[in-house]
């Protein structure tokens, strides 16, 4: 999408070809900074201390880190991959973006094997585009649906965390069908979940929106409940890590609460996800683990040039809940929006 | 409560008995600061800057600040009324508690009103005190019957923004049930809400509970669901700045969407309050206008020592939600614990 007035993915090859171009998003929005990956060690730590983040972009982001590998030493290639999955053990993406150009070379001469890896890079970053648009033109015409029904004012999206431009290598997903929207001059506002405890609404949605020119407003996590009870909200969409073969939903802690409120006040709760995110082998969110993450994302907040205490006392922090599927009015996939999945 | 391993109250006279002692709750829990007001002129500046808050607290800081003014002009009165009435004038217990004081004193002698005014004063936080503890002992029963259900562990209370001994004179609303449990040897553990965007909950709930001993863990305020769906939470209980006639709660912004989620999950909701903040008045929480303040609350964060920046982009900060009555299980009172109230 846009930033800074021109349109960038998140990910793209260097101009002469040998690296990839990705935002160190440790800093946004305060700092708009490219940082240029020309080794599979540079890609390795862009990952691993999250200066890239969001399942897709890290896939895309190991992707050509293997390809860097291979241009390097062609006989590298188990030894690259094994470095670059340990980033990030636990991630699909990863795992299946290195799979994908480990297999598009291994049977290759060795000369050809770091022009092939760079191609198979670009194919996943296109694909992903691809992904992330047709979940935006179905989403579209929900989005033109709610539009019709008050034309006289902006459609009210709420939105949780950051499923956006910046966790993809394009569009987003639940913000895909807003960008296509607001280029398609429907009106749209965005609510913006601040998103405690890592500010991921505040920081990044904020940002690529703004960057993109899409008219938005920051909220604190606990104002979502009454602006659906006073309908200033016509629909809500967020992402997902995972949703589970029953249709329950996990991403970032809070949205359960945001589902719950739409489903109080009769608004839509749409849910957008390729049908990768898509798990059939995990009944329901009941079997999944709950990632704990570390009390100080709670305890203290920094934004690069300060940091200041949020509490004395200790905390917990778990980071994602479970959205339960009779909550979900919506999956907006690649394929359609479904009113069940599996 | 116990604060540094003594018996305080939020608002006490000085041991000279000529002024009244209070703590400037803007430092807290950073720094713990007693202050005190030897002037009406001090307690206004206290009430208005919001050193001291709470509506019952703020009454009786009035109180005292009005016999302050008493004892420096015995004709002063109907003149010191006014200028504390002003600083914060939507605030309906500081109006009642400056009418009481002044209907107690005004056919006095003049050389008789500055103690009468310190007696009235005395006995508004005396009455605040009995209030508070009543429904402490009401809400104990409830404590008392969760604990028996799961002897073998605490029992979990989960809490939003600050209903404790800091918004009142003692013992708090919605924490006076949890300090007598404390005192009467069951196991409590107290789920604080952060409470964005104020961070009343960090700041002054995980503060005061601290300071009594009771074992409380603060948490986002995106994260009450999750562990209400996992059984995490016995009970919850907030205060209220106002029950309508039939039964909703205005309550500090995210109120309502705990409340969603310990209907979704079978998890009691209880509301702490005294029967002054009961408003017969007002049909329903639809009627209440909801107050939106500065968005710079939400938008920057400081800890008295350094100053964070939360976003980029513009914010909107309502500071109140409606609970429908529909979610309430039960209205914790002087009187008894009530399914209904009006």
């Amino acid at each position: 999408m846009k930033l800074e007035g021109t349109y960038r993915r998140s990910i793209q090859r260097t101009a002469d070809g040998r690296g990839a171009l990705i935002l160190d998003q440790r800093k946004l929005p305060w700092t708009v900074e490219w940082v240029e990956l020309r080794t599979a060690e540079q890609a390795a730590i862009a990952i691993r201390d999250m200066w890239t983040r969001g399942a897709p972009l890290i896939g895309a982001t190991a992707a050509y880190g293997l390809a860097l590998a291979l241009a390097e030493d062609p006989d590298g290639l188990d030894a690259a991959h094994a470095m670059l999955l340990a980033t990030r053990p636990t991630a699909v993406n990863l795992r299946w973006a290195l799979d994908a150009v480990a297999d598009a070379v291994r049977a290759l001469p060795a000369e050809e094997r770091a022009e092939a890896a760079f191609a198979k890079a670009d194919a996943i970053c296109d694909e992903d585009v691809a992904l992330c648009r047709a979940i935006g033109e179905h989403g579209l015409a929900l989005l033109r649906d709610l539009h019709a029904r008050h034309p006289d004012r902006p459609v009210n999206i709420l939105t949780h965390c950051n499923a956006g431009w910046l966790a993809t290598v394009d569009y987003g997903t639940a913000t895909a069908p807003i960008y296509l929207a607001h280029e398609a001059g429907i009106p749209v506002h965005v609510w913006v979940d601040e998103t405690r405890p890592r500010n991921q609404g505040a920081l990044l949605t904020a940002f690529e929106l703004a960057g993109h020119g899409v008219p938005h407003t920051v909220i604190a996590d606990n104002a979502g409940g009454l602006l659906m009870m006073r309908g200033q909200v016509d629909a809500v969409i967020v992402g997902t890590d995972r949703v589970t073969a029953n249709g329950d939903v996990c991403n970032k802690i809070g949205t359960y609460l945001k589902a719950l409120a739409a489903h109080d006040s009769g608004v839509p709760f749409y849910v957008a996800l390729p049908y990768t995110t898509f798990d059939p082998h995990t009944l329901s969110g009941a079997d999944v683990p709950i990632e704990e993450r570390d009390p100080g994302e709670l305890t203290s907040l920094s934004d690069g040039e300060a940091s200041v205490r949020v509490t004395r006392s200790q905390a917990y922090n778990p980071a994602f809940d479970v959205t339960p599927a009779r909550l979900v009015t919506g999956y907006i996939t690649e394929s359609g929006v479904k009113d069940r999945i599996g």
